[in-house]
């Protein structure tokens, strides 16, 4: 007993033992609350539509599935090299290549558990605790919740109408001068607004960064799903940036957890070095199938094509039906609508359409603590169908 | 620029925007070196015996291999919920029934990528920053590495012969007098020892933890490849122990990355939030196969009695080649030899042994940093044929 003056008793004893951290104190996903509304109602025979996941309907490529069939017959499933497999490696940077004529040395690629897992890695080999890092609001819930487990401050900045919601080097600035940052962190296409950063933007951003010593990166996991302009890559414009991409939205491949980074080149030891003792490898099977599944291209435009005529669909629908505000749905597979003319309260709101129209989405509060309560995500991932009936539905709920 | 009377030139800048973190420089595993070494000289044609890898020569059980074809066919591979597949968690609860008399409830129970997640959401779950955490050395370096990247302090407490090098209360409750410890993590068979903690060895260090206000985490990622006597799970000692285990040792599904905790009930839903957050899901395609891989049992058991043939044939013919000393292989595949009678430098003599025998195994200063240039960690997880070619070889270039 180190202060044997003060007796606990058994109770507090045993509590005191199980308590959790402060650092573990981060939000849950409010959208598992809706899907788990969602199941009840199909559960009582309702037929629901699903706009609040943000995962694809589509399964991965056939290539990607008979690759991962032909490794469990002949290939063993062992601990991999911990920054992947060599070929997995090579063939990403073909594909920097062909997409995006951009070079990039196998070198700076290191495969990862998802994009999530990239996200710890960053973190971890780029910010010391209490380092401040930036993120946009709206945006992914994870950004700020994965910094502060690993005792970063996430700082906010708000985008704006004016800028298409996407953040400009001004914005960052100004935020630097009022507190300080160490990193930066963007999105283009941003979930959940699916708002895309031009060249110039991106290039305003990173060029600020770096001139105010802000180390900088990009979420690159919407590429491919980029309908108003072609996505531009940060590794075009920096290769000081680091990027983090996955195979869960193009290549439909969620489940499999699969992603990668191009890292500068000071990284790639340390990264390894962590990867090494907080993962030893990225599962093996999702590797081979990840590396197949650039031989599903035509298959996944095709699920491209779907997703950009749900978008039409709801670009067009949404207004008739009374959601007439949305920010800019340029990329990914949401549309993030304002409320506000409905609601103070867009968690209440989303909960009744589901329950008075079966329309699953999801309330902005999981992905804007300032604003949120004025907005609902949708996603539009599902089927035309689905879309075109969302779109009836809502109508006449709110009309 | 924050500070506009210090300019720095372009490359400082650079330098100074992809430093690495100071939390990012933890040691690199030595084996990694020794695996290079070893492949350079199998592409001369040698023929390597590999005695340095820790993990098993077989591939995952049969059954685990269908259940994830026919995933591949019929189901969606898509995000699970972040606790895992409801119907592996119940799998896993009746094998503590099945195999330790021992009931569960399986909503203690969360699946995790490999036991390597375990380790992070179990730190980040029960630790503060700053929090020391007490291991045992030798040990596996990246519980050390994995505690310094999340910000607590490992405390290296040496193991003794008297207590057949498992962790004890007196000597754990010693060290916490000299600085207060938050957590102990210990594992039974352990790696790279291979020795196993009695039941009431376990128990010892449990009460002197309780009693002393630490908390208590078990290692039990070789349970199942037990010799000496029924490995013990702390399970079923304590409701307040946190265990982590994991299918890549005894079901030989290392490349999967699948694993599991025990956890107390206080701490579910704060795992559970962390891992919604730092991973979503764990791959679904391994989930799948791991509650199949139960039935594999005998497949397992007749893959655990080649280990046991394989130990025999090393405790017998080490100590006739020249390596007399090492520690109780009671369990795991694991041999930790003492060959400070040949060197004072055991990474020197595992390079000598690979280049001159081409017997692949392990220095120990992986494992410890205090005592490590003594020993050589041999696996023997490989073929008896190997094991006793093994023996030859060392015989002949001791003799």
């Amino acid at each position: 007993m180190v202060d044997a003056t003060v007796i606990p008793t058994l109770e507090q004893r045993i509590a005191g033992l199980t308590a959790p951290s402060a650092r573990s104190n981060v939000p849950p996903f409010m959208v598992m609350d809706v899907m788990a509304a969602a199941e009840r109602i199909e559960a009582n025979g309702g037929q629901v539509i699903h706009m609040e996941v943000g995962q694809p309907a589509a399964p991965a490529p056939r290539a990607a599935i008979a690759a991962a069939h032909t490794a469990l017959e002949q290939a063993r499933i062992d601990y991999t090299s911990a920054l992947g497999i060599s070929s997995l490696r090579q063939r990403i940077a073909r594909h920097y290549r062909e997409t995006y004529a951009c070079e990039i040395d196998p070198a700076r690629i290191v495969i990862t558990t998802g994009s999530s897992a990239g996200f710890i890695l960053a973190f971890l080999a780029m910010f010391e605790p209490g380092d401040r890092v930036a993120v946009t609001v709206p945006g992914y819930p994870p950004y700020r919740h994965i910094l502060t487990a690993l005792g970063c401050e996430p700082v906010l900045i708000e985008t704006t109408a004016e800028n298409r919601h996407a953040l400009t080097g001004e914005a960052l600035l100004a935020a630097h001068r009022k507190t300080p940052l160490k990193g930066v962190l963007v999105a283009s296409p941003a979930n959940p607004t699916g708002t895309m950063m031009s060249r110039e933007a991106l290039g305003g951003v990173i060029a600020a960064a770096r001139d105010a010593g802000i180390r900088f990166m990009s979420d690159e996991i919407y590429h491919g799903l980029d309908y108003a302009f072609p996505a531009v890559t940060a590794a075009q414009l920096s290769d000081q940036a680091l990027i983090i991409n996955s195979f869960s939205k193009y290549f439909c491949m969620t489940g499999w957890r699969i992603g990668w980074m191009v890292v500068p080149d000071a990284l790639v030891r340390p990264i390894e070095r962590l990867q090494q003792n907080l993962a030893i490898s990225v599962p093996t099977l999702s590797q081979i199938a990840a590396e197949a599944a650039f031989d599903g291209h035509a298959e996944m435009e095709a699920i491209k094509h779907g997703y950009q005529e749900n978008r039409r669909i709801l670009i067009e629908g949404f207004p008739r039906a009374g959601l007439t505000r949305f920010l800019p749905a340029d990329g990914a597979f949401y549309l993030y609508a304002d409320v506000s003319d409905f609601t103070k309260d867009s968690f209440d709101f989303a909960k009744r359409m589901l329950e008075e129209t079966h329309v699953a989405a999801t309330p902005g509060v999981d992905f804007d603590p300032i604003h949120g309560r004025s907005f609902v995500r949708f996603s539009y991932a599902r089927s035309a169908e689905d879309m075109q009936e969302a779109v009836a539905r809502i109508a006449r709920w709110l009309g």
